[in-house]
């Protein structure tokens, strides 16, 4: 199999990138321009007349494309076939079927596409179901949801971004950080007796997600309150943590879901239960699903993942750009960059492509970004006037969530919210001329604005298999496996060899073993008062 | 006055940075090495040893500073000369003078630096006390804070970082974001019989925030509340926000004061001083001021702010590494790295020098970051093992807030936290050799460690100090103008064209002089549905 750099698209698209386009040239960002430069899929469109690519460029990905097979990948991952795989070496060797925990859509008479991993999925659900239709009557008011990295991150920006759908009296919070003051803080905010606590954790030996467990259950046991009629357990089947005396109920997850992918899997859905209701779960769900469909698809003017992927190859490894910003004009998704930036940097933040071979191209790049408009009044700055040129990927939607709105000088707040949305992506490709060259607006800074109505659970769904799937796109055209993450190995041993210190200096033990570097910090601990 | 390229410091780093130091050569990262490469001022040590300087380039680093006069614009800084200018054009012609809003600690006899400033800022301080002691015996629980940029990051960083220093029964909120979502949110949170509302802006023309006072005043209405006997102002004199009718006080700021730089102003201390109480304030002050003392020193050994400049310009311009993350390993600093965002990349996200000649070397770095050990399990995937290199500085704390933990495994929280900080610290610089190419670590990741005792006031205030100074010093050094924000005028520009065509479509009036371009969104907008 040929590496990225070999196919005849990589090189042209090289050459093109020798002189590419500049959208401040005259007759370059004509309105023409930007209304036939738009792809859409499901309620989605994707605006990219304002990223630096003409016909040829976009003639080149789309070969790109095919030459990685990408779309073959996509069959592949959704079908169950090994991806999470480095060949001739010691690895994860597991399925990748994140998508099979909502294909439960299809038309009548179709089967999912991994019907055995969809069909104990559903199980769960149907399990999800029955349980929170029997805590109906229980006055749980709170959920606290403790996890880390893809049982934190994915699950909380899903529940900011659909707090505005939640049952009238529930709320959910969440422990991540083995910093105590995590604990201690979220459980100054709950009454515990009211509190259900879901334990997530796919292996049951997550060190930060066991400790905040033992933090709960012992303040659980000292107000005097059952730990297993108040604890819920998301896990794999037969770990350690799969035991039916110490949680109300467990709910299975499977080694081919990985962290970073798992939203849609219990690790959210529990906890998006208990917020939202079964009803708008299954809505989620549906929206994620059908943007897997979508992802299926040859032609990458239909398939805005791939499209998306293809858009993001060229401003990185082409254009040279180290990071990608992804700026959503919407309060409710302030924590989705953050999601984002763990499902992308842990999947494609690799070194050797599947073959264990180091790659001489660049991976994943840094992702970043914040919500608009607060954004333009922080680092916006740099965006238009730096030195360095960030791409940026915009979302967007016609109308709020709660539809409660004021008008102040002639529109409301959402029109003008939309208005900045406009101004900033047509601002950044265009510039502006001063002769005041600190006013100055050099421009030519790629950008694209993913639009759509609302951000509503099916929406919600949509984007989230949007980002996942393009994550999954790249890697298959880097030919990494964007599937594992090998890189945080080193810092849990070296973590744990120096807990042993501090556990063994209490045994007046020391170990001789464990790093000299640690003492530097540790001797100074000492001093420090 | 020479530029950056053309001091001799920065020829011999050039020269330096074709062959600098590898941190997994044998014999480098030593003990030795990470116990003498710290430098400690008031409470905090600064270790970088893991940093790829040797002497000499930390030589030259320390000739760069005294070629840049860095020392002496920092005196001038804080003495208030017009440092906010670009030379012949126009520009904002200011003092820059926040350290003067809390200068309030020199020795007996001894004068503030900028005397007349820091008297205008004691004064409001004192109106500050006598308003927080007037609302005593009133009942307000909750205070909400509207304002965006450095009326919102900074405050809304330093109050969660405080949070466990609270006075029991006030809680604070932001509304920030245009986006109506985000006050509809709050409110449903709030009783806003007993809230106070702070209206932030300096020139009280911030369109966000005029539009989100009018949302909360119309609900205060709505509810039949009294707005002027609920709401403040922060704002400058004689601006039409100054205005006692509607206010029930105003607080002052001046246009010495960068919003991004503003948060030991009136800015933050209304709402710090509603939480915490003015004896916290104060002491949050203080630790400021201390700090800012300690960058005037000459001795780069002693001015921790000026020697992460250095390190910092040397990864960016010598090393050429393009962001730079900041990992507090503290829940409780969750938006600090949001705060810094701002505060760095809207300072140094520049494209000219102080003559208004275009630069040819980086201005800032991409600045990101979340906190430890979350990151951990998010994106450090890529900071291990990914094919760009991110410099980072991590922030770490001996005790915990709360200093409420619990004993897991034979160690507490706490010292887990720590024992992942100090691994990482360590694990990034050594690198681990392995036969299977993808559990390599090829090490010689560059990264330094901010540490002290506890996250207090004084501590809080120390750190933001050390930032901001650090920020101002990496802009005297490229000699640009860190303190306006000329790059921000094109968006607003062209989202008020926006904002007059939706504003007109009302009237059935077309503004034919608004950019063509924005109807491909306009447009869009009739057909979604």
């Amino acid at each position: 199999m040929s590496s990225f750099l070999d196919y005849n698209s990589t090189k042209t698209l090289h050459k093109l990138a020798e002189d590419p386009i500049d959208l401040t040239h005259k007759g370059i960002l004509t309105p023409d321009r930007t209304k036939k430069m738009k792809a859409s899929a499901l309620n989605l469109t994707l605006f990219y007349g304002t990223e630096r690519v003409d016909q040829k460029v976009l003639d080149a990905l789309f070969s790109l494309a095919t030459d990685a097979k990408a779309i073959e990948k996509m069959h592949q991952m959704q079908s169950g076939a090994m991806l999470n795989t480095i060949e001739g070496y010691e690895s994860e060797d597991r399925s990748v079927l994140h998508t099979a925990m909502r294909d439960f859509f299809a038309e009548q008479n179709e089967d999912p596409i991994a019907k055995e991993a969809s069909a104990l999925a559903y199980q769960e659900l149907e399990k999800l179901k029955g349980f929170l239709e029997g805590i109906k009557d229980k006055e749980f008011t709170d959920l606290i949801q403790i996890g880390i990295g893809g049982s934190d991150l994915g699950p909380r920006a899903i529940y900011l971004a659909l707090k505005a759908f939640a049952i009238p009296g529930r709320k959910v919070h969440f422990i991540s950080n083995v910093d105590p003051d995590d604990a201690t803080s979220v459980l100054n905010e709950v009454d515990l007796k009211k509190t259900l606590v879901v334990v997530v954790s796919k292996s049951g030996t997550t060190l930060e997600t066991l400790t905040n467990e033992a933090f709960i259950r012992k303040k659980l046991e000292e107000l005097g309150i059952s730990p297993e009629k108040h604890m819920l357990a998301v896990t794999g089947k037969d770990s350690p943590m799969d035991d039916p005396t110490r949680y109300l109920e467990s709910f299975y997850i499977w080694d081919y879901i990985g962290g970073r992918y798992s939203v849609t899997s219990m690790v959210g859905a529990v906890m998006l239960g208990f917020a939202l209701g079964m009803e708008k779960v299954l809505e989620f769900l549906r929206g994620a699903s059908s943007m897997d469909k979508i992802a299926l698809k040859e032609d990458p003017k239909e398939n805005l993942p791939l499209l998306s992927a293809l858009l993001g190859i060229w401003n990185h490894n082409f254009l040279g750009f180290p990071t990608c910003a992804v700026i959503p004009y919407s309060q409710a998704m302030l924590r989705f960059p953050a999601h984002l930036q763990q499902c992308d940097m842990e999947s494609n933040g690799k070194q050797v492509d599947k073959f264990g071979h180091k790659v001489d191209f660049q991976t994943g790049p840094v992702i970043w970004g914040e919500v608009g408009t607060n954004g333009q009044h922080s680092f916006y700055q740099l965006l238009h006037q730096g030195t360095g040129t960030v791409p940026i990927e915009f979302i967007g939607f016609k109308d709020s969530q709660y539809q409660n709105d004021v008008e102040f000088k002639g529109t409301n707040s959402q029109e003008k919210l939309l208005s900045n949305l406009f101004a900033q992506s047509i601002g950044l490709a265009k510039g502006d001329q001063n002769e005041n060259p600190n006013k100055n607006f050099p421009g030519n800074r790629p950008n694209r604005v993913l639009f759509t109505k609302v951000l509503d659970p099916y929406t919600m769904g949509a984007i989230l298999s949007y980002y996942e799937n393009k994550i999954a796109f790249q890697g298959f055209i880097w030919n990494i496996n964007s599937f594992d993450q090998e890189g945080v190995q080193l810092g849990k041993v070296l973590a744990n060899q120096i807990i042993d210190i501090f556990a063994s200096s209490k045994s007046d033990k020391q170990d001789e073993k464990a790093f000299p570097l640690a003492n530097t910090f540790l001797s100074h601990l000492k001093e420090v008062d």
